[in-house]
């Protein structure tokens, strides 16, 4: 008899988690019943779920290149009783696969669910497809999503730093700050396409390192001074030396929106230094665009989820597919997988130090993810400045 | 005796002002000697110009594909003094013809530029090419730059309406705040890609209507009624009701800067409403995103590039290229040019009320400037909500 597989989306959506899906659905629509989860782990606990007929079918895999999560993604906290529940309606439904694409929190989630099942002596196998554009996934070279995030990371600050350096009469500082919570890899993907000293982004912090409030307006004063214009980067995560928190927006459902920190640097540095800074946060586009999404990342979001589907038939379960770097002939991947405990154990996957101390082995190791047809602009030529205007009120001018 | 040419970039740079400048040397370098001018008018005023030597062309030539301006831009206050300033460097380097790409303000100050020279007895020919992403131009049926924020600003909306529908368990509104200063033209663009009533956006305030604040939370709560979530696009030059004035984030050489009225929406959702609501500022990315920008605005900005070589070479002064539309075979575009002082007579051009009391006829005009290849998503198919969390204070929920 065919397996009855479930399918679903859970946390921030990105630029290519649809391809995991289509990738999915494609590769096991003929071998198993597949349904489809509504609002991640949400429509799981109530029970909103929907056999995958043709229509519907037809409908997903017309998001192959469409960003968002197509059945509805989410965050959710999950109880014991709650997901007890969860497993009678799979159970009800006689569905005896579950598989979830998304990162730490719903591997974690994965892993207890088959754990409960157990418990509840119902053999339901469980199978992770990782997604996340932070890229904190232990156990694997690196997730889907996290190529085209950091893509549109590194174009944009490129193209935003030609615009700041054009109207360096105008305004001096620009503090772009990128997602990533607890990790710097999005940050520090915005030096990749930098073209030489005079060219942004020229200073770039990550959470692995607090932000040294003194050096910090250092490195400002020395690029206005040097170039006319400074292009900073920080991640949302970061902190101000060792004592600040992290500047958190808000909090939705016991979770923490991280945000603001670039807003209280930009006061730092009109304050200290007097010249015209602005924050700005990149936004909902660095999960969401589908224009500057990477070919690479969406081919191994969309083989991971067939790689997926062909775990499911193994009988695999408690499993998360991983994606193996392999450097034979120049980049090529291999998809691999991994227990769903020991991604729970690796926790957040920081930025090594290796790449921080020499960011050219990370842009070497980030180029083919983000896309190798990626070039710099030409280079900046060095012009005269005239900005009076700077106090250097904390900083003897040289 | 060749002509003695002086080119210069004013104002916020966008996608395509390094095409114009790219067209129009490519198209007089051979047929004058070229200068640039550096920083916009602060250049003009301080003798801030070099020839334009075979290096220096071909470092020029290689930024036909690159954002922001590499002459470098500014804005800058004129005085009657500073003018003649201006005019006395021009003229001591026996630069006889003067033309800048920029916008309302560039051709304002080239035709008092041109006027203070014949008082002066300078005979001093100017152009100006138009640049500007507002579309705030009026004579021109639209303004290279456009086309590409446009374009950006349609996609963005539609990629990050597509994430939110996906996390309506998480929040429910994003108010996204577009430039356009004191017209709508940008904000209204994002509803290009709109497919169908359940997709994003589902209301776009332009600043030629202000907002009604009772009517705004009637639509955002109607919106997350119906759908689950409502994305909101707002101009950053509407103003609530008649009685407020714009929100200005700064101000930087007596300009305001615009920004902020997405939050202060965004405080009206949450405590009216009492959803999770986020604004955001779509940023610098409009401007100056070079890898969503518009094929058809390139060719059209450098095509106007072109245009001004052709009337220095005509002997035509006091005039500034325009684009006009023809539609005998689908869309096409012609160049021409009107007197710089109608341009200025002609003020700031707003929205018309035929395109905003009919979306789809602007989308029409709009299509062919924004690219012609972009294609709606898939529709977005009802999902059951079950969010218990609306306050709905102010409304009676229905």
């Amino acid at each position: 008899m065919a397996k009855r597989v479930a399918i679903g989306q859970a946390g921030g959506p990105t630029a290519v988690i649809n391809a995991s899906l289509v990738g999915f659905v494609e590769a096991l629509h003929q071998e198993a019943e597949l349904f489809g989860v509504y609002n991640g782990y949400q429509g799981l606990f109530e029970n909103d779920m929907e056999k995958l007929d043709s229509e519907l079918l037809g409908w997903i895999k017309l998001h192959k290149l469409v960003n968002g999560a197509c059945l509805g993604s989410g965050r959710y906290e999950f109880t014991k009783e709650k997901m007890q529940r969860s497993i009678s309606h799979l159970k009800s439904r006689g569905i005896d696969t579950l598989v979830f694409i998304g990162g730490n929190g719903t591997m974690a989630a994965l892993q207890k669910l088959s754990e409960e099942a157990r418990q509840m002596k119902y053999d339901l196998q469980v199978i992770g497809i990782p997604k996340t554009v932070d890229n904190d996934l232990a156990e694997t070279d690196h997730a889907p999503g996290f190529g085209s995030a950091a893509r549109y990371i590194a174009t944009s600050v490129r193209d935003i730093s030609r615009d700041l350096c054009a109207m360096q009469n105008f305004e001096q500082v620009r503090i772009l700050e990128t997602m990533g919570r607890n990790t710097g890899w999005l940050a520090a993907a915005s030096g990749l396409l930098k073209n030489g000293e005079k060219d942004g982004p020229h200073y770039i912090y990550v959470p692995e390192r607090p932000i040294n409030h003194a050096l910090f307006i250092d490195h400002v004063h020395e690029a206005v001074r040097s170039y006319g214009y400074a292009t900073v980067v920080v991640a949302e995560g970061c902190t101000i030396n060792a004592y600040t928190d992290q500047v958190e927006k808000a909090t939705v459902n016991g979770r923490a929106v991280l945000g603001g920190i670039s807003k209280v640097l930009e006061d730092i540095v009109k304050t200290e230094l007097g010249v015209m800074a602005r924050a700005e946060i990149l936004g909902m586009n660095q999960r969401s665009s589908s224009t500057t999404a990477s070919t690479q990342d969406r081919i191994e979001a969309y083989e991971a989820g067939r790689e997926a589907a062909r775990l499911v038939c193994c009988d695999e379960t408690e499993r998360m597919v991983t994606i193996q770097r392999t450097t034979d002939l120049d980049y090529n991947f291999s998809m691999n997988s991994c227990p769903l405990h020991v991604v729970a154990q690796g926790g957040e996957r920081f930025l090594p130090d290796a790449f921080i101390d020499d960011p050219e082995a990370f842009y070497n190791w980030l180029r083919p993810l983000a896309g190798k047809d990626l070039q710099p602009y030409p280079i900046v030529r060095k012009r005269r400045i005239r900005n009076e205007k700077h106090k250097h009120s904390s900083i003897p001018s040289s």
